[in-house]
């Protein structure tokens, strides 16, 4: 009785070209321990991930099967979703050795060639392991160098297949049809909570099977963050809520935002959402295969910039760092959307396209520094993109 | 504007216990950087954990004040959640330089007496960023040991505060209200997938911030597991569902399951759930300061050998490892409820209690194999301990 997030032809796709990168880097095995390569790779799908006792890992050969070293309890779960047959387990938690020992076997049973195994160690990666665990493991394979093989593996992870597009594609029109529903829902003296509870039961009604990220932000007149947990503020006549969500149906993130107005609209925010709404619309359209991520950064930093100075507004970049990310079995992947990040688009690829800026206004006599941030999600394909989700209206909605 | 979980003094007595144990295990500071322990020392609160491009760190000193190291976009968070006043921030993503030489030169200005600083790297624990930049701050740091701290971060969470154990019970109370609700939304027909979104919104409407951990099986006569995401299989006549959830509210667990009868309940199963009922009714009442994990696995696990023997039913564990475990901003903490384990109860420890038996049954012919799972939630008292959820009923719920 499988219940398989994709037919064994994608996975078996997947772990060949992960054996040819393997190949090119010169690695005879990858030690993979986190839930999203897991579900990537072996099928691997529980919220069992949540408990951090027991560990689990799955070892890719250069050549040949994948092997899963599992805790007993998670046997049934990978006879369920896993396409992996060589499955080895434990019974956890043994703090002494969860796993470890039947963890180095399996590696010093993959043919050596290279003398080398990847891990995920770089930059944005987790190893979802204990650290002590790992260090013992690389002082036992002794001779085995243990490297970083997380480059390799996001660039694996960071082309899409037409089913995986599909999948982000569905969660993106979900989420769509919950912003659109939510006008509906919101009234000025409920509390940011209730509006984004409210928000959460209609994506849940809609088919979202998790909603990890939901934040809620309403101010007068702006917002100055986009990443705080809903509070239990009021919110007011003349505030602008902002919520933003990464949702998830099997497995696969949407991650975007959209913004409200309480009572009619003031001048300059309709002006800056304007703005912001016109760089989003150039970041779409500029992206196309063997364009660089810089480049799309440049892009929409140069349009906003021209359409604040037309208005004598003074441009100020947010400091988020970028403007837009990868997308998939992760809320936030490589690569950004950055200055000087030379990464080409590729087709495949399924990015967050996500402008920012900063801005300063008069509230009841003080001066305030607000930010308006926009994003939708797009997926390259060999001429240019498609949207997975449905774009953001063209003026903010006001409620009431 | 704050929007703290506690008081600051229950965060001041947080660091200070921390620092005693410090001086103890001869530690000049402790390196934090999970999502739990940034909590439960900071304050410092969002969803944007789910993000793994940009990592936080805090470094806790022996003596004096917290410092949070962390990126730009996370300042307003840190300013309304958290109490901590040093703030140190970089604009990340920069893989070359995610705030490592910033967490580095902190650690550098901590008074040095031991020359030894403590991080999560021991059993059950997460580093929440990437090795490769540990490893390296690790190498910068030369003549400064990186140790294990995570035991001693462990037997500080373990023992909760009067208030922790309030916001245990309020999801407690939630997640009670939802499964006695639930009856009336279940029927033969819909798919395990529906019946555990039904769940989903009853969490929603009472109360619960998020549900991270949702469980569901149901099969004839019984289940096999109970970590499986819910699937589209249709529950038959029949069929037994279990349900199991970690929800939170103020970043605070539940974590309990409940069983449910579609049509009238097979006799071996009356039985079953009665056995377990009552070894799950030994756990609470033998659970006292004083006693011994190991102990109270063991009474359980005699009340459903003796128990089972009696009605001529050959008792057979279940491979879980435990029967019961740690709860609070994990769902789940150590310790474990397990053999041998020498761990001793203490006032404030809030515990589940989760006894477990395996069974064989006989379904259109076949011997299937399949386990009986109860859980209850637990706040050690001075005396013995209070129940933070209302008790599953002493016969399972049937549908329809």
């Amino acid at each position: 009785m499988s219940d398989f997030d994709f037919g064994v032809v994608e996975y078996e796709n997947r772990l060949e070209a992960a054996q040819r990168l393997m190949q090119r880097d010169r690695l005879d095995a990858i030690l993979i321990t986190g839930e999203d390569h897991f579900r990537y790779f072996t099928g691997f799908n529980s919220p069992t991930w949540v408990n951090l006792t027991r560990p689990r890992y799955a070892v890719l050969p250069c050549q040949g099967e994948i092997t899963l070293i599992i805790p007993t309890s998670n046997t049934e779960i990978a006879s369920r979703t896993s396409w992996v047959r060589d499955v080895r387990s434990w019974i956890a938690p043994q703090p002494a050795d969860d796993g470890i020992s039947l963890l180095r076997d399996a590696i010093r049973c993959v043919p050596r060639r290279y003398g080398r195994v990847g891990a995920e160690l770089g930059p944005e990666s987790r190893l979802t392991m204990p650290v002590g665990d790992f260090l013992r493991l690389g002082r036992e394979l002794a001779t085995t160098e243990l490297v970083d093989a997380y480059p390799l593996l996001r660039e694996l992870l960071m082309r899409k297949s037409a089913a995986e597009v599909a999948k982000i594609e569905a969660i993106g029109q979900i989420a769509s049809s919950a912003y659109e529903a939510l006008p509906g829902r919101l009234r000025a003296g409920m509390s940011i909570r209730e509006a984004c509870m409210a928000f959460r039961q209609e994506l849940l009604e809609r088919g979202a099977e998790t909603s990890p990220y939901v934040i809620g932000v309403a101010e007068r007149l702006g917002y100055p963050c986009i990443n705080l947990e809903p509070s239990s503020k009021t919110i007011s006549e003349g505030d602008v809520l902002v919520i933003d969500t990464g949702s998830t149906r099997h497995g696969y993130f949407c991650d975007f935002n959209r913004e409200y107005a309480f009572g009619p609209l003031h001048e300059k925010l309709r002006h800056i959402y304007s703005i912001v709404w016109n760089a989003t619309e150039v970041g779409i359209q500029v992206t196309e295969p063997g364009r660089k991520m810089g480049d799309i950064w440049q892009q929409m930093s140069n349009s906003m910039q021209h359409a604040s100075e037309a208005i004598g507004l003074p441009f100020e970049p947010f400091a988020l760092g970028r403007m837009g990310h990868g997308l998939g079995l992760r809320m936030c992947e490589t690569p950004s959307i950055a200055p000087d990040v030379n990464t080409v688009v590729e087709p495949g690829m399924v990015l967050t396209i996500e402008p920012s800026m900063a801005y300063q206004i008069e509230v009841d006599g003080e001066t305030r520094r607000y930010v308006c941030v926009h994003e939708e999600n797009i997926a390259v394909t060999p001429n240019g993109v498609s949207l997975l989700n449905r774009r953001a209206p063209p003026e903010m909605p006001t409620i009431g």
